[in-house]
Formats: structure tokens, sequence, C-alpha cells
């Protein structure tokens, strides 16, 4: 068995660059790989071919090898990858391991699909609290997690150092929630409410989620496969 | 006030390409337009100047132009774009106008979220049922959506020319739910299970979202960010 030692060798000779500055192509790739990596380590594997992982992944052998090779994590040439290696590589380079803390806004229908999910665990964020404005279920927990009300907001992530923010109160609401939210020192903020935040400064990041163009895009390719069908008919 | 006839004149004079060849950079970045537009409209807007425009996107009124001036939609200079020419230009070319019928597989949490969003009814998408496994709610409606046993699935779809559907059942579930929808004729998978559905062929597009990926950028870009401040600190 290599040791970690004798594979993080060969990291810098493959890589030019400081693994802190893999490039932003490869980094939007990453979260995909750890996906995969992972549902692999839960089924018990160890080790997995470039040509397996192209399968599985539906990406080119060749994709593969640029993207992962950058992080080591392969033994001698046959072996394939060690994946929990290149799963706790791709897990620090991403943050996994910074144990963020999040708490939800809005305790509706998405909130609690977003607080059923095993998505924040499995990226090492805590789930430490859901806010709402509605009596009945505030001082109640969904999901193990506790539910606050809304006016309790900023001075609960000031004391409990919360990094994430995810927002996902109607539209009208979520301009107030960002201010109260961003002044109280939270880093991220994942919105799902249907506006766009932008924010006029660089220390708080927006991951705005618009579900709604996903469709949108769907219909578009369904609208323009239809029309090539059409032409070849 | 100029006629839409006008206008179109003038887009063929700005684009040498057919609309339905527009470049596919471009097509990515339309639907955020649309549902600026979509919001102006319902604000009671007619024109809009592309510096307003930037600003409220966030975007360079350079870009703005770029991507724009082939739809037409712009009068005299300084008059701005006609709101309402613009959003049905690319509601048309997204395929909103095609009046897509979608069902929503798996009535759990996720499934009622989406239901309860104008996200379908805007981008001209019928939610004509819901599906789940679940006695107590089949036989009910959900935001006024029937909902049915899986069982009726296939039929349904076969029947109704259902052109998509909507997957949020668990990811076990996922493969069985496609090979029932594809074979009834869905053109098109939205698919919320954690697991990425990949066909086989290319009469049917599938639009594989994972929510998780989007938490995990999240977090390398606070921990990018927070690297910062410490590197300048």
């Amino acid at each position: 068995m290599e040791s970690i030692d004798k594979i993080s060798g060969t990291f810098g000779k493959r890589c030019n660059e400081p693994k802190t500055n893999v490039s932003s192509a490869v980094i939007r790739r990453l979260p995909r790989y750890h996906r995969f990596l992972g549902d692999l380590l839960r089924e018990g594997k160890l080790r997995i071919s470039s040509a397996e992982l192209s399968r599985i992944m539906n990406v080119t052998a060749s994709q593969i090898r640029q993207d992962l090779n950058c992080f080591g994590g392969f033994g001698q040439q046959g072996y394939g990858y060690n994946i929990k290696f290149l799963y706790n590589k791709i897990s620090e380079l991403l943050g996994v391991n910074e144990s963020f803390n999040a708490v939800i806004i809005g305790a509706g229908k998405l909130g609690c699909a977003l607080a059923a999910t095993h998505m924040f665990e499995r990226r090492g964020v805590n789930r430490l609290a859901m806010f709402d404005v509605n009596p009945d279920i505030i001082g109640t927990r969904i999901y193990d997690v506790p539910v606050y009300s809304v006016s309790e907001l900023g001075k609960f992530c000031k004391e409990n150092n919360v990094h994430i923010g995810v927002i996902t109160v109607p539209k009208e609401a979520a301009p107030e929630i960002t201010d109260v939210i961003v002044e109280a020192g939270v880093k991220g903020i994942w919105n799902f409410a249907n506006i766009e935040i932008n924010l006029d400064r660089d220390d708080v990041i927006v991951e705005n989620i618009h579900l709604g163009d996903s469709l949108m895009a769907l219909c578009y390719e369904i609208k323009t496969a239809n029309e090539k069908r059409e032409e070849n008919d």
C-alpha cells in the first residue's frame, strides 16, 4: 500500500500550481467527483480505474485523468485511483472539512425539504437551526433541527458563529433577512427566494438558485430536439 | 409607437444567424433575462434602457446590448428596449409558448414545494398531476394538482401527452420511474433524485439537479475568501 506522503509527492511532479490554485474549471467539476466518489466509498469500494469511473460518470477517461491527476491518489499503473484518498483531497480543497455552521430561514415546504436531506452533513455543514414566523412551529424540531422565531435570527447568528444562511422565505422578505444575517456576520448566502441577491461587498458570497432557469433550459432542449426530429422526418 | 413588424425588421439587419441559431452561450443567459423582464412587466413597466437593465441585473450594458440586440426589441436610440416584445421573443425562442405538459413524481416535501411555485405556469408548463405511493394522499389535490397512484403513471403519461417528468422520489426508485416515463413517451426529465440519470438515447433530454453541488461551491468560495482575508491581515 502506498503511503499518503508518497502520493502527495507525485502531486508536486504533476502539477505546477500549488493545490489551492487548481484551475476554476476543474473546481467547478469537483463537486460531481465528490458525489460519485462518496457513493463508491459508501458501497465499500477502495479503488477504481479511470475507465470504470469514466463509465459511471459519463465523461471521457482522459478528462478524468486530467482533472484528478493533480491530486495524486493513484498508485502503480493498472491499480486505479485510491478512492478514499481522492475523496479526502477533494473534500479538503472544497472546504468540506471546515465545519461551517448554517441556518435555514423559512421553514416552509422547501426549507423542510432541504433540512430533510443528507446534503448538509455530507458536505460537513452543520444545520444549527431553522427560523420562521409561524407560531405553530416555533419551538418545535423539524428533522431534529430546532425552529426559532425569525426575530431571534440576528442574535443567534452572532452568538453561534453562523457562516451560511439558507434563504427560503418569500421574495418580499428576502432583502430584510439578508440585511439581518449579513449584519450578524454570515459569510455565505444560499438563496432560494425568487429574487436575486446582489451585495455590493466581496466579503459575503451569494449563491442564487433559480430552479426555474433550469426548467426553462429543459423546455428549450425539448423544443430544439422536436424541431430536429421534424426536419429529419 | 413602433410596430412589432418594424422592430422585427431590425432583427434581420443586426443578426446574421436565423433566430433559432442564437449562440448557446446567449441561450444559457436568456432564462435570466426572461425572469427580470417578466418582473418588470408585472410591475407595469413598458420600456427599459440598457443602462437601467444593466444596473438591476448586475451585468455590463455592453453585454446586454450584445445579448439582446439579436432580438430587436429596441426603438429609436434613447428610448430603451420594448420589454414586452423582448419578453415574448425570448419566451418563443426558449419554448415557453409550447404548452408542455408535466407531471411530478413524488409528492413529498420537495415535490410539493415545486408544485406550490409559479415556476411552471410562468414558463408555460402545465402541471397535470402528481404521483405517489402514499395511500393517504392518493386521490387528494395538492395546490390544486391531483395526486394519483404511481401505478397509473405510465398510462397517464401516454393518454395525456406528457412531455416532462419531474422526479423527486428517493434515489432507489428513480431508475424504475425513469423507465416507465420514457417508455410512455416523455421527452424531458427534470431529475431531483440524488442519482444521475444518463440515458443512452438522444430523444429524451435529462436535466439533473444537484443542489448539493451548489452548496459545495458556496463552501469553497467562503473558504477561499477566508484564506484571502487571512493573507491580507
